[in-house]
């Protein structure tokens, strides 16, 4: 039987997740999902007027790593680096072995001369789910505040 | 009797407060405050000096009612949108069914255009108070880091 | 015997150290830390280069009480502030009286006349110890990201 899914359980899994890409250990990255997740990357605006088409769109783990492979393949990452901060989880929904939560986030890239400015910002609307000792990622939806990010929307969010 | 007011349900309110901001629900952002409580803004050059004037003051739930109320016919949200990240709070002082915070914070206004920047920076000090399995706030004194934001102030904070 | 270090322990410290800088403080700072700690602050190119050399180092709690009386003698400060914000802590080691964390960081530089920027981001890598009731850092390396940063470094991070 799995546990509560406490806060704190949320905190620590929020935060060993961009831990993972901020590390660039990028490989690592889909196993905070379930098999069968579903991952979504889209805009407010997108968002607000019930868009379903985003920016990103994954319904299965193995197109998480399939993303992960093409983007080593292409070998972007050499100029900037990425630094997520992450606001305070709002857990909106709690019960059984499954939880909703809301989680604000702001990228800073610093470039490689040194010069940092804001990338993105926006919200995590997460379904999580315990198995066992693990949590894991069942759907991520990212919902970015600016309509300006798309062509830069290598990284994983 | 209330219970005891642990790090875990401050960080659940301040959370919760963000989220009912960000999400533009400000009708309900005075339901975070006690009928008798206090709110006010000001900068930090002030709050050295002791100045009790401030950019926002208010004594009642019911002002900061008018407030949202006054914010909505001048409709002013159209042309941006704000993000909150929120640092970790510092619970300064708990007993009895009170307790004191300090909590940092930092705005990003997204315009637009989709231009990031940063709106703002402070910390929150607050007063917050149990009742029953309730916790609001019974006092918050948002002090901004900066001088040059009173003429955007329409954003609660 | 010394207690758990939980998360919230761990939060608690991260989120009160930070106060004591941005309330400029800074005398309180070095008790913050044990008295044979290390601290040491570098760039992230330094960091993944493996080079000793850093912006900062110190190896006592002595040589932190020195620092910060050389910076009130400079008096530098007069012109601009600083914001702390903490992204959340990741837990990679625990056990014991000692347990390791990961928490990235944001700072924001509030000039005089009212500008803000993004002054630093970067990744605190930190073993605290429990001593009795009390948790300090035994050790904090402040890896910043940006290599554009050094001439600034008065600041304690």
């Amino acid at each position: 039987m799995a546990g509560a899914i406490t806060l704190e359980r949320i905190l620590a899994l929020q935060a060993a997740y961009i831990r993972c890409i901020d590390n660039n250990e990028l490989e690592a990255w889909p196993d905070f999902f379930v098999d069968d997740c579903l991952y979504k990357v889209t805009t407010a605006e997108n968002h607000r007027l019930g868009f379903e088409a985003g920016i990103i769109y994954a319904d299965t783990k193995g197109m998480l790593v399939d993303r992960i492979a093409a983007l080593r393949q292409a070998n972007i990452y050499e100029k900037q680096s990425y630094r997520h901060i992450l606001g305070l989880p709002n857990v909106v929904k709690n019960g059984g072995d499954e939880a909703e939560s809301e989680t604000p986030f702001l990228v800073v890239r610093i470039m490689h001369d040194g010069q940092s400015d804001i990338f993105a910002t926006g919200l995590y609307f997460d379904t999580v789910r315990a198995a066992g000792s693990e949590l894991k990622f069942a759907r991520r939806l990212v919902v970015c505040d600016s309509s300006r990010i798309d062509t830069l929307m290598a990284l994983p969010l």
